[in-house]
């Protein structure tokens, strides 16, 4: 029979569907070329080693002996402009606001041919490490409101970059989906006294059926009311609202989890394309006792369609437990 | 410059990316075969005539002189079932509810090789007329709070049969979009006396430049904000806020322009996938002042990555008046 769940963090209702009910091993697709098989370096990608010039003066650059190991860029097409000045003008129906805002790629490695889950620990700490630093840096500046901080990986997760990167984007306004999460989070609080993203954690690692990877500051599970296949959330045990204020061991501590948990989809789904964003409260919200930072990654296994444009509901055909039992099974070690 | 804009009835702020700006040719793929190139008829397809029983008992069939013109069945692989209890339970995080639901399918077409943009105004507006007779007929059921009317064209657009098709699913429960919509409307009221949607489609009438079609009871617009290239809003003029309570002349009207803004973009973007969905209040929102039902099609011609996840905006890389010009010029005619 089919099953409706809300996640209590984002009042969301998902459809279960187990009439269309699919295995873990129906979301691979065997004729997908893995990353590890590309070449190591290519005389065309903007990103690789010889082309820095392609790519833009760096506004960070984290040096290693042989050369950079990580470097972030100015978006070479930005969807926002630092250059604008901040302007409003709401004209009856017309509400518009000058593109001001900061548009950043983080290139996370020298190499072509590696994706997070063939990276090292230090490696993916060094990439979070780095959204940290440019988060800070950039939330100095009063008219930026909050950074989305978010990976692409595969076309089909909207990249056509092959080469390892990531983005941030910083915002002169508070989207209208993250000050409902917001206000959610807080509805939570006034109700129960208590954060919903500690409550989560703390319940799920409890339950254990939907845990997949567990560190000593933070937690990866498929949420009760995952919205699709393998959907899977990172929270900090700590509460903290704030990405950019994480520290050292906890930024540490969730690149070994999110590391592990992309190796384990890596293995399992054969390599597919995945998102992955940071959310975070909004700069100026650094004391909510109501929101709490954690990561979320979508494997793009299926497609949305006019039933989710209508409803913001969408239907997941894996049920939640058996993924994360395939997850945890699958490991994260090499070959397996 | 880059631009942000915000919807005033969704409060949803969009990014206009100019930096990253498409003319609208760019977003056609000439490559693809057209929907009239198909055979009229396949024998393998469970929706064409003579494979009645592959489709399942119709709830409601339309009969011409030859045959069946279109047919209401259940949908073989149910999202949610009709023979669930409605049943809740609530502990801590995990908020379950039984699948209780109809998911029903409209066949629209007895011919294999139609689209809406291909089909006559009649056609169009028995389609309309159908989802508007079961949506009605489930109304009075006291259980389904809200039915979501949609059509995925293509595979792009999330359905793999070719078939013209569209679906209804009715919910026991108000998402959580629905809600938040419905919401911000009634803010909208309170401070401005008047329904956000009348406003909208006067003001956007007014103003001309993203108007893409009108009817004598409808206007079919680009939204000053609208998420993504070629996103079509079709408001009936009069102000009501479920659809299933709209009036023949409203749904032929509807029907009209509907078919007139489809056949634009089946010329223009060369048969782009897409989807459409009816937003309606909920069944016991009758009464609103402050909602509206209306019509919207969102080609699916971009596809959303990790920032519209991270941050529930969109970065729309075309400008809804070029857009609308563009679809203006294409004309509805055949051939042209």
């Amino acid at each position: 029979m089919p099953e409706l769940r809300q996640n209590v963090a984002t009042r969301e209702w998902v459809i279960i569907s187990t009439e269309r009910a699919k295995r873990p091993g129906d979301f691979v697709d065997p004729s997908r070329a893995l990353t590890e098989t590309r070449p190591a370096r290519m005389a065309s990608c903007p990103f690789c080693p010889g082309n820095e010039g392609a790519a833009g003066v760096p506004v960070l650059s984290i040096e290693g002996e042989g050369g950079w190991l990580a470097r972030v860029v100015p978006n070479k097409y930005p969807a926002l402009s630092e250059s604008c000045d901040l302007d409003r003008a709401f004209r009856g129906i017309e509400r518009h606001m000058s593109g001001f805002g900061v548009h950043e790629v983080l290139v996370e490695s020298p190499l072509h041919n590696v994706t997070t889950a063939l990276q090292s620990e230090a490696e993916v700490a060094r990439v979070l490490r780095a959204f940290r630093a440019r988060g800070e840096e950039l939330a100095r500046d009063e008219r930026i409101l909050v950074t989305i901080f978010f990976k692409n990986h595969g076309p089909g997760a909207g990249t056509s970059l092959e080469h390892p990167h990531s983005q941030m984007i910083s915002l002169p306004i508070v989207p209208h989906h993250v000050r409902g999460r917001l206000q959610d989070a807080a509805s939570y609080f006034d109700e129960h006294g208590s954060c919903v993203f500690c409550d989560m954690w703390r319940q799920e690692l409890e339950a254990g059926a939907r845990v997949v990877a567990e560190g000593e500051h933070c937690v990866a599970f498929i949420p009760f009311a995952a919205f699709s296949p393998f959907h899977t959330w990172i929270i900090p045990k700590r509460h903290r609202a704030l990405f950019i204020r994480a520290s050292d061991p906890e930024i540490e501590d969730v690149a070994r989890v999110l590391r592990s948990t992309l190796r384990r989809m890596y293995k399992g789904l054969h390599d597919p394309d995945f998102n992955y964003v940071v959310r975070t409260a909004p700069n100026h919200e650094e004391q909510s006792r109501s929101y709490h930072w954690y990561l979320s990654i979508v494997p793009k296994v299926t497609r949305p369609a006019g039933f989710e444009i209508g409803s913001g509901m969408f239907i997941n055909t894996a049920l939640p437990e058996e993924s994360a039992r395939f997850l945890r099974e699958v490991g994260d070690e090499a070959g397996g």
